[in-house]
């Protein structure tokens, strides 16, 4: 008997979701060294407090965490089988909040719950948004976010499902920002070796950052990446197939590109240690291997946190451009995008004061 | 003085095996949570068992056992140098059998009997086989395996070897198929977080099963691997001497192809968590970087564990193509394989009951 | 407000460096079982000592070390943004020393010390020596070295520093050598598992080895290893910027050449197990991914080391080429180094006796 219907995942279709359903996705994953040390070699992230145990202990956590950005891949890669391979389009991000530092050895899984269902105008797809929650052990929460995504239909005529659209926050608001890091002590945070001398207090709101360098993806490199994070999307993996898609070629996930910016911007946001909240995130254009990137950041706001006198935040706009540098700024053309643009991400980091 | 002819190996030819030969390879190794994570990133397992300390806890385990075939391309990997550096083909596997799984932590350490030679008609080349066994750091067997290779000779005319052909068992038998796993806490196997809901049960005799997924191999990941197992053959490695070869392009590790095949055959086997048995295994045709690897199985047997209620075994054949999806099974045309099929490789797998 | 020259880094210009100037470079850097892992997948390394926590212990470490050239290029990499973000050219290396085993866990940071500086006749840069230093987290020096690196100058007319070229040692002499490894219990050092029966003794003087096998490398592994040491020198990396350069693509770091050159000399070098000084390097040529790297070893000196009748010393010249065969040692041809040449490195390393 040959049944590949019944026992091969299918992935599921706009019809298959329902509101309010809670998604309990597979493949438990313990984050280790290995993880932390590929994680290093994929973008070469310098910020001293993932980088070093002794640097992060003498801050007082109990050893250097997980990058941010890490712990975000892997819990979204588990999303991908249940929520996403039938996608069209990953639409945005918001309301991202890291609750609690990851450190080698935790055990990381991911539910979703459906919050919002809408079929498009012409029928044969639809948005589904969900609110995914990365978990440790302990069943601690660790992340917290809401993603977007367009999902076709298995069957274009069947009726739509009752719309709901969930009001999500334009940005997580600095009073319920959560320092999701252990009180800092600050005497023993040295610049020399954090690798800058801007604190806190030296942003300025709308002031503007070239990250200067730029870096260039290679197809084994986002391969190695999305595999590690279990992402499972078949447009990352599968050139045969690919050649007869829109683009020709294999689509770079697009978390690939928020890592590569993320790691760019320490030119410039050396003491931004920590992403404590996502407030949005566009990607505007699809990244391909051999294109290089660059970035350069915009500072949207800056607040103190609640009760913390180690620590403050900045929002930040973290733009990721392809084969094009930034020293000026390149966003918009009026309406549209510039068209090197590839990422439009906002967040909060933390920084020392 | 210049004698790189005594400081440097050139391996051995088919003159230099002797029958009843105990051969000690090189470079004992301790496998890691380094070891670990590249395995991830090379192939993106998915199982649940290996990728979680705390589910491989809950079931029995003392922590997350290493990926069988990472055990077996390590132990193989030491055999290179002595056995197959001047190989000419890798010929087959046989009695392949897992005997106790491997945590982060152990070091492997790998030793061969020669129990066959068999010269070519042609007399310039002949067939050794050898019983590899990789022993863990207290020299508990961990995997016991046979192979057979076609060695060149140093020189054509020397006498041939008195023949010994061994007799193999074309299949382990279910009688003899060590669990080589904990008893199982069944109850703390969450279908769920393993993500399949198919037990040992639901598999019928003859199904076959598509593995839909392809994954395209760069020449980068294919070394990376390699390298990572110790494993020295040039073919791998040297584009330049490529050039004049056969082929005119580095050859990928047949063991790569396994690793992928095993991982994209996780949708549709998702609970198959281990592999216990190696029955046989032919590289049918070889791999190259840029190539699209697909994979689909057949249930080909099914079996209790002698003095096991909590796992079952099926024998699966699990077969891989390049550049060809697999949705109609391609296998072979009258007497010859499909053009595209690369792997036929049949091993006894243990699922939840 | 936009201050980009205020945030980013633009690294030191040759007027930028002061005699006696103490740099703390930026950061430190736990090194893991994960590092140890990519470095045996980007090179191959295949020495007991350092793939066994079994054969290392039992020979009187405290656990297997990490390479000696994977702390050498963490060390280094941390040097990168305040020594030679700007440079032209990496000129050479002295007085190269090992001092501490580093295993997986310490931590490491770099200093360095402006030990000479010396502007170029046309005046429009200037060479930097510096001695750089690596700690571990208890502070003890693990590595010392001199580079001298030739860094452009912000403006070719300002006034030239006070010139100092310092006295190099040609080569670490022998009475001063550190064996930087705890005594070794010698009877448990096991050719056949360490994969050589060729002890110190066995060298002669003016012997040569051909190392016989070939390495290609791909943009994927340079990339992966250059991040991995934290090394942010944009030649690496940037593909886009690179096609108006000279060569018109990424230049690969030296020091990859290093480790894919020590790591092929394992066939004849088998048993020199650890390096315990660098004489000093010279980067003949530059290497692009899509070469073939070869190499071959010379004995220079052979030494006893003080106290210790357990290992010996090789001085050793490694030569790499690419694209070409080592079989007949090439080197020079006349004045010239021959056109295949990539590297010429001079160091120590430690055999059993």
């Amino acid at each position: 008997m040959s049944n590949r219907t019944t026992k091969t995942d299918p992935g599921r279709f706009f019809e298959d979701f329902q509101l309010g359903e809670a998604i309990v996705h597979a493949t438990p994953r313990t984050v280790t060294a290995g993880d932390v040390a590929l994680y290093t070699a994929l973008y070469g992230p310098r910020s001293a407090v993932q980088s070093s145990d002794a640097f992060a202990k003498a801050l007082g956590y109990p050893a250097a965490p997980v990058d941010d950005l890490l712990v975000f891949h892997i819990v979204f890669g588990k999303t991908v089988p249940d929520i996403s391979l039938n996608a069209v389009a990953n639409l945005g991000y918001a309301e991202g909040r890291f609750l609690r530092p990851v450190f080698p050895g935790d055990t990381l899984s991911t539910t979703s719950e459906v919050i919002g269902l809408k079929q498009t105008s012409a029928g044969d797809a639809g948005i589904v948004y969900v609110r995914s929650i990365g978990r440790n052990q302990h069943g601690e929460a660790v992340l917290s976010y809401v993603r977007w995504v367009l999902v076709r239909k298995r069957q274009p005529r069947t009726p739509a499902h009752a719309e709901r659209v969930p009001e999500l926050a334009k940005a997580v608001q600095p009073g319920v920002l959560d320092a999701s890091c252990p009180p800092l002590a600050l005497a023993a945070y040295d610049n020399a070796l954090a690798g800058s001398p801007f604190r806190w207090g030296d942003y300025a709101v709308s002031e503007r950052i070239d990250h200067v360098d730029g870096m260039t993806v290679e197809e084994a490199e986002h391969q190695l990446a999305t595999r590690l994070y279990q992402n499972t999307a078949k447009v990352h993996f599968d050139a045969h197939a690919a050649r007869d898609s829109r683009f020709g070629k294999r689509l770079i996930y697009g978390g690939h590109v928020i890592s590569l910016a993320r790691a760019l911007s320490f030119n410039g946001l050396g003491n931004a240690f920590h992403i404590t909240a996502i407030n949005g995130g566009r990607h505007v254009a699809p990244l391909f291997a051999g294109d290089t990137v660059y970035a350069w950041s915009e500072v949207l706001a800056s607040a103190e946190l609640p009760g913390r006198s180690d620590v403050g935040a900045l929002r930040l706009r973290l733009v990721a451009t392809k084969n094009r540098p930034c020293s000026d700024h390149p966003l918009k053309q009026g309406e549209e995008y510039d068209p090197s643009v590839i990422l439009d991400f906002d967040y909060w980091a933390l920084l020392p004061r």
